[in-house]
C-alpha cells in the first residue's frame, strides 16, 4: 500500500526529462543449473531493480529490462528481456547496447556449475559429494570497460553484509563503474525481499547516504540523479 | 483461468469424506544456504503441493501444508508453515505428526553445503572453486519409516528426466512408501511451473497412468485416491 502511494506520487510528478535516451536496467537474481532440477542462485526478489525501471520509464526514458527468474510482473511500457543464466544476462545486455546508462541492480551469480548434465543426477548413482565451480562472466565490469559502446552512465550495486562502504567503494573502483549503489543485506535489515531499502551512493565525488525508504522512492530518486547525470540538473 | 474452472468444478462436487482426517502436505522446494546471500536449490514451483493441500481441505481434512519459498498464496483453511531447507523441512513434517496420510510434493535438495558462511564470500578473497557437500536428511523415507508415527499412506512424489516409471518405481521401494506419483519433468514437456501435469501412480497394485490434466485435476483425482484408501472406496 505504501509503495502504490509512493507509485502513485512519482507517477503524478513526472516529467519526459529521459525522453530519448536509452537506459538498460538489469534485476533479479541468475540461477545457474546443476542438471534440469538444480540451480544455484543468488537471492534477489527483483523488487529494487524493476522499480528502477518503471521510475526510468516513467520519465520518458526507454529501458530494456534484463531480468533473471523473479516472481513479479514487468512494469508497463518497459521492453523486457529475460533470461535465467548470467551468461544469458550478458548476452541479453550486450545486445542491448548502446545505452546512454546502466543499471546493474541484479544478483548475478558469480559462479557456475562447471558442468550441466542433461539428465538428473541421481543420489543412488554415487551422487554428489563437491559440485566444481566455473567463474561467471562479470557483467558489470564487462559494460564498465566496453571499448566500442560503453554506457555514459554505469551504475552498480554492491549487496553487502559487512563492512558495506568499504567493500562498495573497492568493488567501484575494482569494476570501473561511475556510481555504486550499496546496501546492507544482513539477515535482519529485512532489506532482501521486503518493501524498503537503505543505500548509499558511492562515486568519485565521495558518498551520499539515503534514508530508510521504500524501494520505489529510491528509484524514482535514482532516476532523478541519473537524470540530472545524463542532462546536467534542473 | 482453466485452473480457476477447475477449481470451482469441485468446490462445487466436494463432500467432507476426509473431515477428522489429517493429511500432512510438502511443498515447493528447499533452499540450501552458502552464504547470506548464495544457496543451491531444486526447481519447484510448488503449484502441485498447494493444489493438492487445497483439495484435501475441500474434503474436509485438516491439512498442514509444509512449504519451501513458493511465490504462491498459502490456501484458505490450510495450516501451513514457511521452511527454507530440508532439516527444518523435517523437522516441521515430524512436528506436525500424527497424520493420516503424508503426500510429500516438495522437491527437496538432496545435498546442502557443508558449510555455511556468516558473511558473503568476497571473490576477490579466493573466492570459491568447490563447493562441498553434505548429505541432507530423506524426509519421504524417515516418514515412511517412522517408529511411533508412520501415517497409515505415505506418498511421494518423482520428478524424472529420464526412464520415468523404472527410478520412480525404484524410488517407491527403496524410499519405503505407499504409492509414488511419477512424473515427467524434461525440459519442453511444460510441467515445471507450468499448469498441467501428466502422472503416473505408482503403489504395490501396480501402476495407474493418468492423461495430462490441470494440476488443480491431478490435486482433486489425488484427494479422491486417497480418501478411498483412508475409508474405503464410496
Amino acid at each position: 500500500q505504501i509503495a502504490d502511494a509512493v507509485e502513485a506520487w512519482f507517477d503524478a510528478h513526472a516529467d519526459g526529462r529521459l525522453t530519448g535516451r536509452h537506459v538498460l536496467v538489469t534485476a533479479g537474481p541468475t540461477h545457474e543449473p546443476l542438471d534440469p532440477v538444480r540451480y544455484i542462485a543468488n537471492r534477489s526478489s527483483g523488487k529494487q531493480g524493476y522499480a528502477i525501471a518503471r521510475a526510468l520509464a516513467r520519465m520518458g526514458a526507454k529501458v530494456t529490462l534484463v531480468t533473471g527468474p523473479t516472481g513479479l510482473t514487468p512494469p508497463a511500457g518497459v521492453d523486457t528481456v529475460k533470461v535465467e543464466t548470467a551468461r544469458q544476462m550478458l548476452a541479453a545486455c550486450e545486445a542491448a547496447l548502446p545505452a546512454d546508462c546502466a543499471v546493474c541492480c541484479a544478483a548475478v551469480a558469480d559462479y557456475r556449475p562447471q558442468i550441466e548434465t542433461e539428465h538428473k543426477i541421481k543420489k543412488e548413482r554415487g551422487g554428489l559429494s563437491t559440485i566444481a565451480l566455473s567463474e561467471n562472466p562479470d557483467i558489470l565490469r564487462t559494460l564498465s570497460n566496453h571499448e566500442t559502446s560503453r554506457p555514459k552512465l554505469v551504475i552498480g550495486f554492491a549487496a553487502e553484509t559487512d563492512d558495506v562502504i568499504g567493500h562498495a567503494d573497492a568493488k567501484r573502483k575494482r569494476k570501473g563503474c561511475d556510481w555504486i549503489v550499496a546496501n546492507d543485506v544482513s539477515p535482519g535489515t529485512g532489506t532482501m525481499g521486503g518493501d524498503n531499502n537503505t543505500v548509499t551512493i558511492l562515486s568519485e565525488e565521495g558518498e551520499e547516504a539515503w534514508d530508510n525508504m521504500p524501494k520505489a522512492a529510491v528509484a524514482g530518486r535514482l532516476a532523478e540523479k541519473i537524470a540530472d547525470a545524463l542532462l546536467g540538473k534542473k
